[in-house]
């Protein structure tokens, strides 16, 4: 519980209609886009500027109040569930692209403008913004830079980070500093900008951010390939860079996803094929045509049974559409939905899709597999209800197995989901007790009073028992 | 000087071959390419494992022992000269490609290959290693990745800090770190990649690194434009941008430069023109042709009184090698060579140029001005004489107005030479005090006892007087 005294100092920073603390307002901010977290903030702030976040902070920092700066909550780590209650942040007042600059090819934006807002300006004038998490639509460029999303063209253009050239950033004691700038090169002193993407919000507030936009490609072309097997698919995918060929996107769905896509969105998917890959080039007409021609001979002589390339736009947005559908047709099917993203050196897929359906079969749980197969980058989905804590008790062995397994194979516990309150428990399987030990030294260095997004990503002290 | 006890016990760890400290040793690494700095360090240990870097690390933390590990000692910012004395730490017996890795496109390699060893092994196979300092056929990967090098490639392909998925890391205190691997996406924790990459070796000693490769491009080809003026240069490299085509290279010399490297290398440089743009596209060759194409037009179009493209490899490696002799023909000319690196955003390019010859007279010191101009990473370079002290000082006043000069136009002090102790006070005209601040509490969090490369990027204390 706040108290008073600070409510009403809030109040007149931000105006009364951007404070609530109505049991609503409270329970709707309770949670995220994460199965099974759910905790009461104490307050739910929009403040209208930096001016004013960096006020709300310099209070919080004073009072010990815990931030959790939020987006559109839809990711998938418990990042933004207020575990220790405090003041939800959100930034439906900060919402503006303030300039696009077509000589730097940057944009500047407040960090509630929604991803797809961003890709759709860009286009407009024939520029383009790659990243492209499965919830653009909705999602909130702030929340995308704080957990460097990626999305389905990472294999070709990487993802978030590789889009941030600047930030201006509040820090937790209040003080407003701006990263970076619209520069292609800057390597005056540490590379903050970096640092701060993808932390989370547990290192500060991001208030605006400079973007690189690069030309649109002059056209895409999509294709479907169809396996019996599923080693054939992941053959295909090493043949494809082999041939010295990075596809856009070149995403991986296993039988059972493919079915559900389907049954979902009813495009006349094959839910005959044990595999399917769904592949984009896009770039010069030439170019393109050129690689979609040699990508299909290589599905085809690496086991694909059938081979398409959509042949109208509208085939090929089916397509891609299709696929983005598809933690929104897994998760109808079942209470809960797990959707994981262990990620694993992009020669390993087929050895990690093995290791995960023998997992599965271990402990009896129900896991579709679907993604960004050239990146390496899997979510292993599972499909259960939280009611049953039985079989939740199985579904968390099996994925720590998944964890250990993807990490064991030169991977990473998380590809582009973020670790959050989620994956605390399993840091350390992938960048050890001693890098943990550096992260939480910054993480102290900057945040001293540990205001920013509590107990997320690492344990405040070394010895503290986390529930694993 | 260190103690007898403690050469024993570097020794022991390395072999006697390994460790230096006679006064002809200490003095070939009392200096790096910067101009004006010296400082003798105590020993040059030359380690020949990460084990024994971990355990020289652990005595130098023990005793105190400042630490400065360097590659080549090509850098420009007085990155690696051991100005409170030490350990000089070289990677000669470290040199070693450990892996090519094609199914993931990765070159696993150890601090002291050359760069130009990474390039030439990648492309033997058709692969490409992008990032191109001027230094690179002598630069060492472990020097380029703590300066985050840049080069003449960086406006279409980044610079180092875009091609390192993953370090080995030995932290002050001894411990050894893996961060990233071999992946397109990693989430896992605080970007520790990004933080030590361009930390200038003041955060720990990178001893094994993961880089990323991408396919060859088929071709290059490579023109020439010459100006009457500078602001048709600059107008041209805006309009090539506004038409969404991306060089791989956008080079400006001014004509001091030009006449000063024709000299030198003696190709048929036109030295009548008043600046020249030096452009370079690469991909597929019916979209190179195309660009270079619209490229020439549109160089025209901006003024340019003669476009020409070179007919034959050896014609455009003749312009290309003589444009990364600029700084060894200009450094003919006088005792002392300045080489600084103000970065602007590209649309403030002739106002950069303009500003550079403006303070040049102000201050009646001699600069030419070449550099990236795609980039906006411009070289301003100043001939004079380190032993005129009051020349010099002119010479540092008018740097200290291009620093400020170029921050106000949303630029950088440094674009990719690093700050090092050349640049320390000038730190906070791009970063500000409170970005300076963080910088020092996160060395202070990582390496409590200053042991690692002291005196570069910031003062140790706030409060410090630092030699403006």
């Amino acid at each position: 519980m706040l108290h008073e005294t600070v409510i009403e100092q809030f109040t007149i920073i931000v105006g009364k209609e951007n404070v609530k603390y109505d049991n609503a307002s409270l329970l709707a901010y309770s949670y995220d886009s994460t199965a099974q977290y759910q905790a009461l903030p104490d307050a739910v702030i929009a403040p209208r500027n930096t001016e004013e976040v960096s006020q709300i902070v310099e209070i919080c920092n004073e009072q010990k109040i815990p931030i959790v700066p939020r987006g559109s909550g839809t990711n998938l780590c418990a990042g933004t569930t207020p575990l220790e209650g405090g003041v939800v942040l959100l930034f439906k007042n900060m919402n503006e692209i303030l300039e696009i600059d077509e000589d730097n090819l940057t944009m500047t934006v407040q960090p509630g403008v929604y991803t797809k807002t961003i890709f759709e300006a860009a286009s407009q004038i024939g520029l383009f913004y790659p990243p492209d998490p499965g919830s653009m639509h909705i999602s909130q460029i702030g929340g995308n830079i704080s957990e460097n999303s990626g999305g389905l063209r990472g294999l070709k253009y990487g993802v978030t980070n590789d889009y941030v050239l600047g930030l201006e950033v509040v820090l937790p004691n209040g003080e407003i500093i701006r990263t970076g700038g619209k520069l292609a090169k800057d390597v005056a002193g540490y590379n903050l900008t970096e640092l701060f993407t993808g932390s989370e919000g547990t290192l500060g507030i991001i208030t605006e951010a400079i973007l690189k936009l690069i030309p649109k490609p002059e056209t895409t072309k999509t294709m479907l390939a169809l396996y019996h097997d599923l080693e054939e698919a992941a053959k295909t995918v090493s043949a494809i860079i082999a041939n010295r060929i990075i596809p856009v996107t070149l995403e991986f769905l296993d039988q059972p996803t493919v079915k559900v896509v389907e049954d979902f969105a009813q495009i006349g998917l094959p839910t005959e094929a044990k595999a399917i890959l769904l592949i984009e080039q896009d770039g010069a007409p030439e170019v393109v045509e050129r690689d979609i021609d040699k990508i299909s001979a290589l599905c085809r002589e690496n086991g694909a049974f059938d081979v398409t390339v959509a042949k109208t736009v509208e085939e090929a947005q089916a397509l891609m559409t299709a696929r983005r559908a598809a933690l929104s047709a897994l998760s109808r099917l079942m209470p809960t939905t797990i959707l994981e993203d262990a990620t694993v050196p992009r020669s390993e897929i087929a050895n990690m899709v093995n290791a995960i359906n023998e997992i599965a079969e271990k402990y009896n749980v129900n896991i579709c597999t679907f993604g960004h197969a050239g990146d390496g980058n899997l979510h292993p989905t599972c499909l259960t209800d939280a009611r049953n804590k039985e079989e939740i008790a199985r579904v968390e062995k099996a994925f720590e197995e998944i964890f250990k397994k993807a990490v064991e194979l030169g991977g990473t516990i998380t590809g582009e989901h973020g670790v959050g309150a989620m994956k605390l428990p399993y840091l350390h399987l992938k960048v050890g007790e001693a890098g943990i030990e550096v992260m939480r030294n910054i993480k102290q260095a900057i945040d001293p009073n540990y205001i920013m997004n509590p107990g997320k990503m690492f344990a405040r002290n070394k010895d503290e028992v986390v529930n694993e």
